[in-house]
C-alpha cells in the first residue's frame, strides 16, 4: 500500500445520465463540447469531483451546474476507468443515472458547453469518451429495475393516467405490454392513488388521473 | 472543466468483498492491517490502481496479491467517495465482490496485511475504514440478485446436491425455504445438470449430484 504517489493519480469525475419521456420517446440529455478533447460533440453532462465533495453532490452538482436540471431522482451507476477512456490523460468517471419527469425541465447552457439538448435513445450519434457506454449500461439498468422496483413512477408528472405510465414502461422496454395485466401489476404495487380527476380526451371514455403517493422515493418489490 | 489540478486528485483503490460459504455460514475473507491508519484491525482486501490498470484488473491484482485467490466471479459494487473516508486524505475506493466456492481457497497473507481469515458475516466486529458498509452493500446486492440471476451458482463445487445448494440461498436469504418450491424452481432455470452419481450420507436416501453447466457465468433471469 505504499504505491500511488501523488503525480501518478488519475483525475476523477463524475458523468450524469439524465433520461426523460418527451413526444412519447425515451431521450436523455446531452450537452455539445466546446473545447477538446472531442471539442463540437455531444456528451454527458459532468465535471471533476472536488477535493472536500461527496460523489454523490459532485454528480448532482454537475448536473445542477450544466443544465439547470436540481432536485432529481439520482442514483450511482457504474465507475468506469479504461486507461485510455480520456486522450488527456488516466482519468476515472463515476457514472449516475437521473429520471426525471419533463414537466420539471428547464434547460440552461454552462460554461464547458455551447448547447444543450434531449436526444431520443435509439438515434444516437457517437457521443465523446466511452459515453456510448455509459448509456447503454444507464439503459439497461433501468430496464431491469422496471421489474423489481417503482423505479418508473420517477418519470410521472403530478398527476397521470393509467395509460401514460404504461407508455414509460413501453418505451424504456421498447416493447408493447397487455393493457389489463399492466394495470393489474402496477395498482397490486400499491404505491399510486386515484384521485378524483378523469382527463377528457375527445371521444374517449374519459380516463381516470392517478398520483404518486411517495414521490422521490424509489421502493424495491420483492 | 479546468479544475482539478494535479495537487487535489484524490488516491483511488479497490476492495474486494469476498464471500463463500464455509461450516454452513456466509462468511468472508478478511485481511488484518499491519500499518496505520487502522493498524491491527480487520479490513477488506485491496489495494492503489496502477496507472495503466484497468479497474476490473486491478480489483482482481488486489484480491491476488493478498489473498492468493485468482480466477473467480468478480463483479463491480459500488464506489465509495466520502470525504473523510481516508484519515490519510482523500480518496475513492471502487468496490468489487466475488464469490468463491470453497473448495477453491487457497489462502496467504501478503506484505501488507500480517493475518488472513474467514469471518462469518452474521458476527463481524468493526472493520478498518468504511469497510461494514461495503459488506453491507455487498450482501445487499447478493440477496438481491439471488432472485434474478443464477449468481449463488458460483457458490457451488463441481457437484453438489439439491439440499446443498437450498442451504447456500437460506445462508444468504438469512431465511428457511420451502423445499419442495425451491428444487421446482431451480430446476426451471434450467442452468444445473443431473451427473449419474449420487451421495449416501448416513441412513438417508441418496441424494443425486448435480453440475453447473456453465460455470464462471452468472445468467440474468427475467
Amino acid at each position: 500500500m505504499t504505491r500511488n504517489p501523488r503525480s501518478s493519480r488519475p483525475a476523477v469525475t463524475t458523468n450524469v445520465v439524465v433520461f426523460t419521456l418527451r413526444d412519447d420517446k425515451l431521450k436523455l440529455l446531452l450537452v455539445r463540447r466546446r473545447s477538446d478533447p472531442y471539442k463540437g460533440m455531444w456528451a454527458l453532462p459532468g465535471g471533476y469531483v472536488e477535493a472536500d465533495e461527496d460523489l454523490d453532490d459532485s454528480a448532482m452538482r454537475a448536473l445542477e451546474d450544466s443544465t439547470g436540471v436540481a432536485g432529481v431522482y439520482l442514483e450511482q451507476l457504474y465507475t468506469f476507468g479504461a486507461p485510455d477512456r480520456d486522450p488527456r490523460g488516466r482519468s476515472i468517471s463515476v457514472a449516475y443515472y437521473a429520471l426525471v419527469p419533463s414537466e420539471k425541465l428547464q434547460l440552461r447552457t454552462a460554461s464547458d458547453s455551447e448547447a444543450i439538448g434531449w436526444f431520443a435513445l435509439d438515434e444516437l450519434e457517437p457521443l465523446a469518451f466511452d459515453h456510448n457506454e455509459m448509456v447503454h449500461v444507464a439503459h439497461q439498468r433501468l430496464a431491469a429495475k422496471l421489474a423489481y422496483s417503482t423505479i418508473a413512477l420517477q418519470f410521472m408528472p403530478q398527476k397521470f393516467t393509467l395509460s401514460e405510465l404504461q407508455k414509460v414502461y413501453e418505451r424504456i422496454l421498447n416493447e408493447k405490454l397487455d393493457k389489463r395485466n399492466f394495470r393489474k401489476r402496477v395498482l397490486a404495487l400499491d404505491q399510486i392513488d386515484q384521485t378524483q380527476e378523469v382527463r377528457r380526451n375527445g371521444s374517449h371514455r374519459p380516463a381516470r388521473l392517478y398520483s404518486v403517493r411517495n414521490p422521490g422515493e424509489v421502493q424495491i418489490i420483492r
